[in-house]
């Protein structure tokens, strides 16, 4: 069979598990998820195993220490895949949610019910617990998935789909359900998101290389979890001691995550005061400052940046610094060199924070706080597929109510249009 | 100037158009719509000649009489229009809406705020009035648009978005938030929709042939506004005089729109007793009925159905009817040859009603109504931009909230995540 044919099955087999899918109700889904976590529980030892042929494979290939370390499954993070999947039982369930109802002149009766997206493909890098998350969270929804994870990943994730499958399927999970593309062939990816009317949605997490392939590619539609090149703005009115905590915050806590900020914006009427002290506070965490002409103008120690510092995501302890004019300046960088994905100011003055706020195009806009908060943890939603630098149907942290979709079953007593 | 860098130039335009746009209140948004419609009025000399020559142009081109009378802007067409603006004015403008508000331990305050998806493209076929309709619905939701409209309605269009411009700029429109392509070169399809980065979405509104070219050359996302394959199933349990009225409602009442059903199903405890009954009483509206094996066995006249009437959108009076074995198999014929718009049931029995709700995957899936009722005005939504057929962001009728995103816009005094 070729791959294409090979892909078209699985997308019939997928439409397939989804017709079932839609018509189990909260309680066996619950009884399914407990029941693949009990599996993936069960069988640590095989996946370890798998794990550990993933982890010489990518230790022969010459994998960086960063790559092997997202890549290993040790005991712990076992815990913690098994534990989120338990978690998702206690999480209340979206679908068949009744989001409005009204009644017509007519007597007709509208509901707008929230459905399932349908079968959702699922492209991502390295980290197996990714495989997990996004499988249950996918079921959670009703939703039939088709993963595609990294190929240096593709013993553990054979092995923890396996667990899930063979544990779901105790309780009565639909065959095919949760289906995983073997083969490493890159075409596979391209396959994929061409696979209209079997495939409603795919969700690409990754970086630059993969967003472009898939939205270049794809037929069906996407929503992209991008980079994140995120901003600070320091506003001539800002409570600096405030922007200096945010700053290191955003910055340092945590590198090599999406929402950390790699660039900082300061207005020019305060920035021979400010800066200086944010590069005692950020040599401090061995940050390397990069400044544009008028901040090394005033801490000449920091490096030129370059017409690509503006556009970087360096997951790094690097920052980018710049020196603007106006606020506007300061959105107009913004909107224009962001990810849309998270970018603030910290400021006193409310008519900044409002101009701010209504025209920085961004997932979320904060004020006074730091960019490290966008996540569906932080934010309350209890789990998430991930971050959406889209700003189609689902927009920032995307828990399990934005892995549905919505319907109008229209009830009616013989009513036709006139 | 090459067609590429002319169409980098309008997205160029219409992102920094949308960026006033985000700032304008609803009271300046309503004046300006005001400003529209009276220009529209005053223009009316204007705008019939520009129609006269498309006409002139279209009778030259042999255009059917179908396309020429989509094509005529009349005067009673001209004022549905400048009265279908007017009328925006008083609908809801949901653009800064709170959607949901919560405030984390942490007293971070986190809004999530209905805001404008940014700049839409719209792709549409012959009839003038589109124009203006979505101009102006893309406006009153603070959008930018660029509207590429039919070849044959090409002076007409020009005729009516100069108008828009010229009275919505006396009330303060910013330039460009409203901009058709002029040239007539088909690669500008192919040039808006990869315009990432400037356009937000397009929405193509039309048959097979835009639809396939849009989604497989489109990098921007796409909501489809795609063709409508109805279907009525008739239940075993159904009331069949109510049947007999609800479809040929949704067949007679306006053969050529896509809500109009194009394929009955039958059960076939039922199609001895009811096909006649059928047949009676559509051959008295002139429908020619189309019918598989087991139908036309019970109603010789019928033409026997190829498998290409199955997937067919007729938009005229002409039927398909199958029989089918039971409620399972009318939703496998529906979900596998339907387009994904309006399905309906006609039973007395609840249970059938549930099953068919839940697995018909359709945007508006009806029991005991015609599936004529899809329309943004039969809705209550007070105008739309059309039906959409995709599952993502918005499904079945577009009124202005579907129009609208979100951010979250979030609220801080200094926190930093630990």
């Amino acid at each position: 069979m070729t791959l294409h044919d090979t892909m078209i099955e699985m997308g019939d087999r997928a439409v397939a598990a989804e017709r079932q899918l839609t018509t189990l109700g909260t309680r066996r889904k619950n009884l399914i998820l407990e029941a693949m976590a009990d599996s993936l529980d069960a069988s640590r030892a095989q996946i370890k195993e798998a794990n550990a042929r993933d982890m010489a494979a990518g230790r022969e290939a010459g994998l960086s220490d960063a790559m092997l370390d997202r890549l290993l499954l040790s005991d712990k993070r076992m815990d913690t895949m098994i534990s989120g999947v338990r978690a998702l039982v206690a999480l209340k369930d979206p679908v068949g949610e009744k989001i409005s109802r009204w009644i017509r002149p007519n007597s007709l009766v509208i509901n707008k019910i929230r459905t399932p997206i349908g079968v959702i493909g699922i492209i991502f890098e390295s980290r197996p617990n990714v495989t997990v998350d996004a499988a249950a969270l996918c079921f959670k929804t009703s939703n039939a998935v088709i993963l595609r994870g990294g190929r240096e990943a593709i013993e553990s994730n054979i092995a923890l789909v396996n667990a899930l499958q063979a544990g779901g399927a105790l309780k009565g999970l639909p065959p095919h359900s949760i289906q995983l593309i073997t083969t490493l062939d890159h075409d596979a990816v391209r396959e994929l998101v061409q696979l209209q009317g079997r495939v409603d949605l795919v969700i690409p997490r990754g970086g630059k290389a993969l967003i472009r392939a898939v939205t270049e590619q794809a037929h069906v539609p996407v929503i992209k979890h991008y980079q994140g090149v995120c901003h600070i703005y320091v506003d001539v009115e800002a409570n600096q001691a405030q922007a200096l905590d945010i700053i290191e915050n955003a910055k340092c806590s945590r590198p090599g995550v999406c929402n950390a900020i790699e660039t900082v914006l300061v207005h020019e009427a305060i920035a021979a005061e400010f800066l200086p002290k944010l590069d005692e506070r950020l040599t401090a965490k061995r940050v390397e400052l990069r400044g544009d002409e008028a901040a090394c103008a005033i801490v000449p120690t920091w490096v030129p940046a370059t017409p690509e510092d503006w556009d970087a995501e360096y997951l790094d302890l690097i920052l980018a610094v710049g020196v603007v004019p106006t606020l506007d300046d300061a959105v107009d960088h913004i909107n224009r060199h962001g990810s849309h994905h998270s970018d603030g100011i910290v400021t006193t003055d409310e008519a900044a924070q409002t101009a701010f706020n209504q025209q920085v195009d961004s997932a979320c806009v904060y004020s006074n706080a730091s960019t490290r908060f966008t996540d569906g943890g932080e934010f309350g939603m209890g789990a998430e597929i991930g971050i959406s630098t889209d700003k189609l149907h689902a927009r920032g942290p995307m828990g399990l109510e934005e892995l549905t979709t919505y319907k109008y079953i229209i009830l009616g007593d013989g009513q036709i249009r006139t």
